[in-house]
């Protein structure tokens, strides 16, 4: 039986082709593959919209669907001809990873771009990565430089991926004001030779207080990776190496909260240059 | 049989009281009813020592205690009186929530300090928190405050359990040099009227940027939660409520970073004046 509530182009089956696609977003591989990632709730298909990520198709859950907002903006992606998937809330709750998607998700396209281009403009810097153990840690930084003006993250190996659903949740959306360049160390290393940005490097056993020094950007800052910190080949190519103190018992910072620190620090100087 | 490598003592079975005893300490209820919490690893367990902290048994499976500084530990703390459980590699398993526990792990007190008897000292601050949905959050703002000489956190509410595993795991051990107090919002009124602290909020709202203005010492750093901020009723007990500026899409930090932000800020206050 057909009715307007559930019309026939519902899907209602967790085996759908399309809906396994999905949930197959889940895994690297499948992301790598097919250079897509899949978003939900209303927050972060929003703020996609706003900030014109590619949205190869919204997911829709109509009986979920309670925000008049979100029933504007699905009207309003359907009007300029993204595809709308209409499934049942048995079939959208096999896709969530989240526990309340609001009745709405996006399939998106990742976007790359390439070091050969990247130019210094008015960002903040770039944060530059080797490998960053939990997914959290990588969105929680992307939230960060997305509040100072931080232009993305330059992944220096496969180890990363902004797109993993760990990641992506922790930027909080803000993951779409970023973006993201991979490459390798060879590579980065050549595009120095020929850029004008300051690669700015951070260890703990660095002479250098992060806090003591001005940094005049438009900078580069790399991170090392939660346990190991900063490879020496990383270090190698640094214009300089930077400390963030400590008096504890810690012989480290959370990544995270260590990236936060120092962007907030060449934030702080460029507002206190009166930059901004 | 009884061999040297299996001495009769070694538990082997995951339902001796003693291992399921351990196995609740996962949950908060029990976590409250003993006073106990469970901690694993040597880094914890040797932090744990070093600190003093009041260690009521270690749990030790020989086989997997490779590391001969492991091996000198347990040897220490039988020789002061320390009750070890020895248990199987398979028992063992069945308490860890970590994937390499290095052989050891240890049953510790809780320890909880009066608000009453808390007085400024050397320390840079307190951290007062209403409510911490992530117990990585809160486990990650522990090992940040020890790295800046924090003295601890100040739960205002029962919704906050620094000896939740999530948490403990996040501090990577420096919650052993942290102080814990529980309190709620009246007591916590009463005692500010008596007290020399100067108590700091936060709001993204506030006109105050938290770089703008001097912090003198001693200071109560009052954060919100994650998505709610701080309430109106721990608003109006501060002295001062600053913002941390943003510039991008996001409307928040991750609460982590946030208060990882300030506590470098009132950190490097100090530090400049010289008085580290």
């Amino acid at each position: 039986m057909i009715t307007p509530s559930k019309p026939a182009s519902v899907i209602d089956s967790r085996a759908h082709p399309s809906v396994k696609r999905i949930r197959l977003l889940r895994l690297r591989d499948e992301r790598e593959r097919t250079g897509l990632f899949y978003i939900e709730g209303l927050r972060f298909v929003s703020l996609a919209v706003d900030q014109r990520a590619p949205i190869e198709a919204l997911v829709v859950c109509r009986p979920l669907l309670v925000h008049a907002f979100a029933q504007k903006l699905v009207r309003q992606q359907r009007r300029i001809g993204t595809p709308v998937l209409e499934v049942t809330p048995a079939v959208l709750h096999s896709i969530s990873l989240v526990e309340d998607s609001q009745g709405i998700g996006a399939v998106v396209r990742q976007q790359w771009e390439s070091l050969a281009r990247l130019r210094p403009g008015d960002e903040l810097c770039w944060i530059a990565h080797q490998a960053v153990r939990s997914p959290g840690n990588l969105g929680t930084i992307l939230r960060t430089s997305d509040a100072v003006g931080g232009a993305g993250v330059i992944a220096l190996s496969d180890a990363i991926d902004p797109y993993d659903p760990a990641a992506v949740r922790a930027t909080m959306g803000a993951m779409f004001t970023q973006h993201f360049v991979r490459t390798n160390i060879a590579e980065f290393a050549s595009w120095k030779r020929r850029s004008s940005f300051v690669f700015v490097g951070t260890s703990p056993t660095a002479a250098t207080d992060y806090h003591a020094i001005a940094y005049r950007g438009p900078a580069i800052l790399c991170m090392g990776e939660e346990r190991k910190g900063l490879s020496s080949d990383l270090q190698a190519l640094c214009d300089i190496i930077v400390r963030i103190p400590m008096v504890g018992r810690s012989d480290s910072l959370n990544l995270a909260v260590a990236t936060g620190v120092l962007l907030y620090e060449l934030f702080n100087q460029r507002r206190n240059q009166g930059l901004l």
